[in-house]
């Protein structure tokens, strides 16, 4: 399929003037429909919500309704563009909500950039909404945000970016093992390049979830103690790692592992980079729109399974997998807030969710019925 | 009609949590629609909106959505309830835009009382809208906020406790003249009860349109300038008004008056007082939810035209009549910012919309068609 949808694009999103609008669950036709969803019985309603907050849950769109937040600076692969641009995104984001999960959502995207400035304005505006997704939030801000936010507000916060992709990696993993005849593999060697949102997250889902033996790479190499200007977060990943004192390229990591993720480029694994790993070997190759290597190439370089973000391959990794499903369980069951071991469970009931397993089928089709349910049960 | 909403509106909005939901403008139901309406596809309409900002109006919801902001301050008559407590308000503002307006809005609820916060919240999240209506925010820092975004904002903003209201009363007082036998009646007396949010734009928009002879009062009785304390609006409305130098209590100001409007409380303005205005007088007993003065008081009092803010009397003086073709009107032809002389000419549309004119029948039918486009139209 090498449909371009750009054009298309354009024509859909000018089309309606975007992609959602307000809809009502209440009419509103008459004197008395206005006196019951507004004043004056309205005021009812304020008086006990004032009286037990827990009510705004009952009687108004927080209960079922997630903030979809961003401050565009970290919009697709694209980059920086800001809080304008990211509008198309988040309006999506929130359009899949509702379409796959019946999930209400808004998007926020937010004018400042600074992460003190981000996390008060979520807190400030946190009132409307049952839970927060944070999308496209430049690392290592992302994390901050996200560690603050949940401890400081009484409402689930996910960064999709990071924990949406982890979930579907880790799922996707679980499978790719077994139907390369790995089983559970927990002693395979994984190297993950990239270690941004999505590839901190990753490390951190796969560490907790008992995969030990993990190199780390970025544009430099091998991520080592010796190296300088390490981020916090890329000290705590090899310090968890059983592997150790390992330096040099990523040529030098890939060689002889089972497992490549690459939450990085295109083109960043080569023919030669995937010749080099061990027979039957995993290829997450994350990167878009082009991944870090073609399936075709990957084939002929002898991988046993590869995946990819595109829709135009088999094995497509995509957040939309869990992420509806995910909002849809905490809003349902209140869960106050997300933590790893939610993910690795949806992790799990994702990957038990594909029936008729295979090297070119490691994960659910996304617009299977069942999926969100699914999902939501996982994290009860 | 003595029907009690109260037990009603609790069912009403325990039946849907609420009464707004997110709509979808787009089918989302193949990998196809997926690629238009998310990824690939809206990486393109990225980019088109980071090369033309102006353009995230042609591909966004921004175009046709109202943010409906509030901190609970001000909660219609009840008080500084918080913003929980907010929600219904908005949730009901925004149901109201779209089915009246067919705009779409979304409730704003702010954790925060502090008029710097606001401000500043409300830019940081604008670029998702194409309009701001600030709501239910306590006066004085009503005044401030307001004027702050119009200068610091380039979208429309409009605090509808003021500004709504105003408009809705210049409009019925223009159709109450007429109908009275005073014709344009620019030299009546008029006394304004109450100088909050509301009373202070009355005020404005009545001077502004050429109404010069107010007096106006306060729980203190009239306010003149050798009383203490006085906010900076208070001192601009009595330095603007041609009577000057009269001191005393309500009663004493009402007393020989063409026009009283009240925006107070229950019962302020007793029977005796309504006897000592003029004939043919005209009372806006606007408190809600029991007005100054009940009409069959009024009446007996030998009152001209009374109007309330009530659905249960004629000549019901409703918000509602004005705001969503006034956001509508504003959003589609791309006005950058509210101006008074807008409100008048919506105020004057408003009154030469009513095609019976008479005493009980001073403003349109909240329900007409046409409405909303005339308010719409007044503004290009």
């Amino acid at each position: 399929m090498n449909h371009d949808f750009n054009q298309e694009a354009l024509e859909l999103h000018a089309k309606g003037h975007g992609k959602i609008e307000t809809g009502l669950k209440v009419p509103l036709t008459t004197r008395e429909d206005l006196s019951r969803a507004y004043s004056p019985g309205v005021g009812k309603v304020v008086q006990e919500i004032a009286r037990d907050p827990s009510l705004a849950r009952e009687y108004t769109l927080k209960r079922n309704t997630v903030a979809i937040v961003s401050d565009g600076s970290a919009i697709l692969g694209l980059g920086n563009l800001g809080a304008l641009a990211a509008i198309p995104v988040m309006e999506g984001k929130a359009a899949i909500l509702k379409s796959f999960a019946g999930v209400d959502a808004f998007p926020i995207c937010l004018d400042t950039q600074d992460a003190e400035e981000i996390i008060k304005a979520v807190k400030q505006l946190a009132p409307v909404f049952g839970a927060v997704n944070l999308e496209d939030i430049a690392a290592p801000k992302c994390f901050e945000i996200e560690e603050r936010l949940r401890r400081e507000l009484s409402i689930p916060v996910m960064h999709d970016d990071q924990w949406g992709t982890a979930t579907v990696v880790l799922g996707g993993l679980i499978n790719a093992l077994k139907v390369t005849g790995r089983g559970e593999g927990k002693d395979v060697k994984i190297v993950i390049n990239g270690v941004g949102s999505a590839g901190v997250a990753i490390a951190r889902i796969l560490l907790a979830y008992g995969f030990g033996n993990i190199l780390f790479c970025d544009s430099k190499g091998i991520i080592h103690a010796n190296r300088e200007e390490l981020t916090k977060e890329k000290l705590e990943l090899i310090s968890k790692s059983t592997l150790k004192g390992f330096e040099g390229t990523l040529a030098q990591a890939v060689s002889g592992a089972d497992v490549f993720i690459g939450v990085s480029k295109a083109g960043a694994l080569t023919k030669e980079m995937a010749e080099s790993m061990n027979s039957e070997s995993i290829v997450f190759a994350l990167a878009n729109p082009i991944p870090e290597i073609l399936p075709e190439v990957a084939y002929e370089a002898g991988v046993g399974v590869i995946a990819t973000g595109r829709s135009d391959y088999p094995n497509q990794l995509n957040n939309s997998l869990i992420f509806p499903g995910l909002f849809k369980g905490m809003l349902e069951n209140n869960i106050k807030q997300f933590e790893i071991e939610m993910f690795t469970k949806a992790a799990l009931a994702l990957a038990s969710h594909v029936q008729d397993l295979k090297k070119d089928s490691i994960l659910p089709n996304m617009f299977d019925k069942e999926l969100v349910a699914v999902i939501a049960r996982s994290v009860e």
